[in-house]
C-alpha cells in the first residue's frame, strides 16, 4: 500500500465514514448549547424603574441572576459531559443522533423554564409550581444525557480504547443524582429558594473535574481530563 | 510522487478546491438549523398571571408547545437529512449554494410561523389561517430540500461511491409526503389542532432512521445510517 | 526529509501557523453570519388581532416581510462573497482580522435598520428616514466587504495561485454598486417602497454566480465558483 | 516507522488527544463569542414614535448606540486575545476547560449590562448605577481572561515554542489595564458618560495589534501577528 492510497483513504473516510458524521452532530450541539447559554441573557428583563434607586430595583430581582447563574452552570456542565461523551464515541449511528437531538430539546428548553422561575420566585404558590416545572428540566437533562452514553455502549459506539474501568467510572460519572434531584423537589414545595440553590450546588459540584481514567493511548497528554 | 507533494496537494486541496466549500456551507448551515431550532424558545411565552394558578395558566398553552415540539421536530428532521444529503455530495457548485440558501430562508421562518399558530390557535377563523400558513412552510421546507438533492445529482456533484440504488433509497427518501401535507392542510380548515398533530406525526416519521444504502467503501462504520 | 518530519510539520504549521488564525476567523464569522441571517426573524411582529382576519392583518404587514426578504438576502449574498474570499485569501493578519471585525459589525446591524423599515414604512416622513438609514447600511456592508478584499491584496495575503486576471475578476465583483444605492437612495426620499424594492433587486442580482476565474491548479472542481 | 502508522498515530491523537479538546473549546467559545456580539442588536430598541421626526427620535438614543459600539469593541477584542491565547496553548485540562467557561459567563451578561447603559443614560442616579455595573462587567472580563492566560502558564499547557520572551510580550498584552478602568469608575459616579467614552477607547486600544513575538518555527507567516 503506498503513500497516496493511504491518504487517500483517510481522506475517504473522513468524508464518508462515520468521523464526519461525528464532527456534524458535535458541531450543531454546540451550536445549539452555546446559543441556549448565550441567550439565557436576552430573558432578564431590565426593571422598569419605579423609583430613582437603580440598585435596589436590580436587588430584588436576585431570582431572576440567581436562576440565569443556575441555567448557565447546568448547561457549562451539560457541555462538558458532552464533550467527555462524544471524545470517547468512535462514531455514531442512527440513533444516536437522535438520542441527541432530544438532549438538545431538552436543553434548549432551559431558558424558558429559567425564566418562569425568575418570574415567580416570590409569588408563593406560581412560585412552587414554577421551580418543580424547572427542576423537572435539570432532572431531564441529566437523564437523557446519561442514556445518550449508555446506548453508545449498548450499540458498541465507543472507542475501542474505552476498557472496563474506563468505561464503569464515566458511567458512574454520567449517571445523575436523581435522588438529590428529588430531594430538591420536595424541599421545593416548602421553600422554593432553598430548591434553586441547591439545584446550583448540583451542578457546580457536575462541573468539578473528575479523575479521567488513563488511557493506555501514549498519545493522550497528561491531565487532560474532562 | 513524493509523501510531500502528496501531503501537498491534499493539503492544497483543501484549502482550494471543493472541499473547503462544502465545509463552510456545512458550518453555515448547522449554524442557521442551530438557532433556528434554539430560539424557537424564545417564542414561547411567560404567561402573565391572570389568576393565582400557574400550572392552569401554563396549561392553557398546551398549543405554544404543541407547535414548539412539531417545530423542532420538524427542523431535527430537516438537518438529520441535510446532514445525510452533504454526507453523499462531493463538492459544491454555484446553484447548490444558492439552493442551499433556499432552504435555510425556509426553515429560519419557521420559528416565526410557530408563533402564529402557538398565539391564535383556540381562536377560530385567525386559528385556521395560522395553521394554513404553518403547514405551507413546513411543506416548503420539505420542498426545498428535495429540489436540492436532485439538483446535486442533476449537476453531478455526487459522491462517485453513490450507486444506482442508493440514489433510489435516498431520493425516495428526500422526496416529501406532498399528499400527506395536502390532506391535512384541508383537515386544518376544519380542526386545525389536528392538522397541527399531523404535522408532527409527519416530523416523527421523518424522523426515522432508514435503511441506508450499504456503501461499497469498506471505510463506512457499520449501522452509521442517517 | 522523513514522511514523520513532513507530517509534523505540517501538523505545527495547521497549530501554529496562519492558517489556523483563518480557521477560527471563518468559523466566527460564519457564527456572526449565521445568527444575524437567523435572528431577522425575532424582528417579525406577531400582530395583536385587531379584527377577526388574520390574513388581512398580516397582508397589512407586507413591508415586514420585504424587508425582511431583503436583508435575509444581503447576508446571505454577503456570506457568499466573504466564502468566496477567504477561499483566495491565504493566510489572515492583525489589521484584516479587525477589518473583519468591522464587516461583522456592519452586518449585524442590519436586524436592527431592517426592523426600522418594517415599522414605519407606510408613515411618510419616518418611512423616508427608515429606508435611508437602511439604505446606508447596505452600502456600508458592501464597501467594507470591499476594503477587506483590497486590504488583503494590498497586505500580500491572497493565495499564490491567484494570477493577475483572477484578482482583476474578483475585485471587479466586491467592488460594490455603489451608484445603484445612491440612485435608491434618492427615489427612497419620495418613493421609500420602490427603494426597498431595489435594494432587493441589488442583493439578488449580488447573489447571481458569476464565471470565477479559472484555477491553473488541477484540484479545484469544475463549476465551484462562488 | 512506516508511513501507514505516522498517519494513524497522528489520527489517532487528533481523535483522543488534546486537541480535539482544544477543537470543541474553541468551537463553542467562538460559537458564544459569535452569539453574545449579535444579540446586542437585539437589545437595541426601536422607539415607539412620539412625534413625527424619527431622526430626531433615533438621535435622542445616542446612548444606546454608544454602549452597543463600546460593547461590541469589548467582545471583538476579547475574541481576538482569545484567539491568540489558544493558538498559543498546546493543550486544554479540565481547569482550564472550567475558567474558559468563566471567560464565557463574564461575556454573555455583556449584553445585559450594556442594555441597562443604554436605557438609563440620562436618569443622573440610576444612571452612575447603570455604568457602574457596566464597568465592572468589562473589568471581569478582562481579569477572568487574563486568569486564562496565567492558569495555562502555570499548568504548563502553553506550546513549547513559546519562549521566555514570547511569554512576557503576551503576559503583559493579556493583563488588563486595571488601573485605567478603576478611574473610568470614579469617572462615572460623576459623569458617566464620559466614562462609557472611555470604556470605548480602552477596548478599540486593546483592539491594536501589537508586535507578536517572532516564533522561532519557520512555518509562521510573516505579519501574521494578533
Amino acid at each position: 500500500m503506498g503513500e497516496a492510497s493511504v491518504i487517500e483513504d483517510h481522506e475517504r473516510s473522513r468524508r464518508t465514514g462515520s468521523s464526519i458524521r461525528t464532527g456534524r452532530l458535535e458541531a450543531f450541539s454546540d451550536g445549539v448549547f452555546a446559543i441556549a447559554i448565550t441567550v439565557l441573557v436576552l430573558e432578564l428583563a431590565v426593571p422598569a424603574l419605579a423609583e430613582d434607586d437603580l440598585l435596589h430595583t436590580l436587588g430584588a430581582q436576585w431570582p431572576s441572576y440567581l436562576a440565569y447563574f443556575v441555567s448557565f452552570a447546568t448547561i457549562g456542565s451539560l457541555w462538558l459531559a458532552h464533550t467527555v461523551m462524544t471524545e470517547h464515541v468512535d462514531h455514531a449511528d442512527a440513533v444516536f443522533m437522535r438520542l441527541n437531538l432530544l438532549v438538545l430539546l431538552v436543553v434548549s428548553v432551559l431558558p424558558f423554564t429559567t425564566r418562569l422561575v425568575g418570574e415567580f420566585v416570590g409569588e408563593d404558590k406560581p412560585e412552587r409550581v414554577a421551580v418543580t416545572i424547572y427542576g423537572i428540566n435539570l432532572i431531564l437533562a441529566s437523564v437523557v444525557l446519561s442514556l445518550l452514553w449508555r446506548y453508545a455502549a449498548h450499540a458498541r459506539l465507543l472507542d475501542p480504547d474505552v476498557g472496563e474501568d474506563d468505561f464503569r467510572i464515566l458511567t458512574q460519572r454520567f449517571t445523575p443524582g436523581i435522588g438529590g434531584y428529588v430531594v430538591l423537589l420536595i424541599v421545593g414545595q416548602f421553600r422554593p429558594t432553598i430548591a434553586v440553590v441547591g439545584f446550583l450546588v448540583i451542578a457546580l459540584f457536575l462541573m468539578l473535574p473528575f479523575a479521567r481514567p488513563e488511557r493506555r493511548d501514549h498519545s493522550s497528554a497528561p491531565g487532560s481530563d474532562g
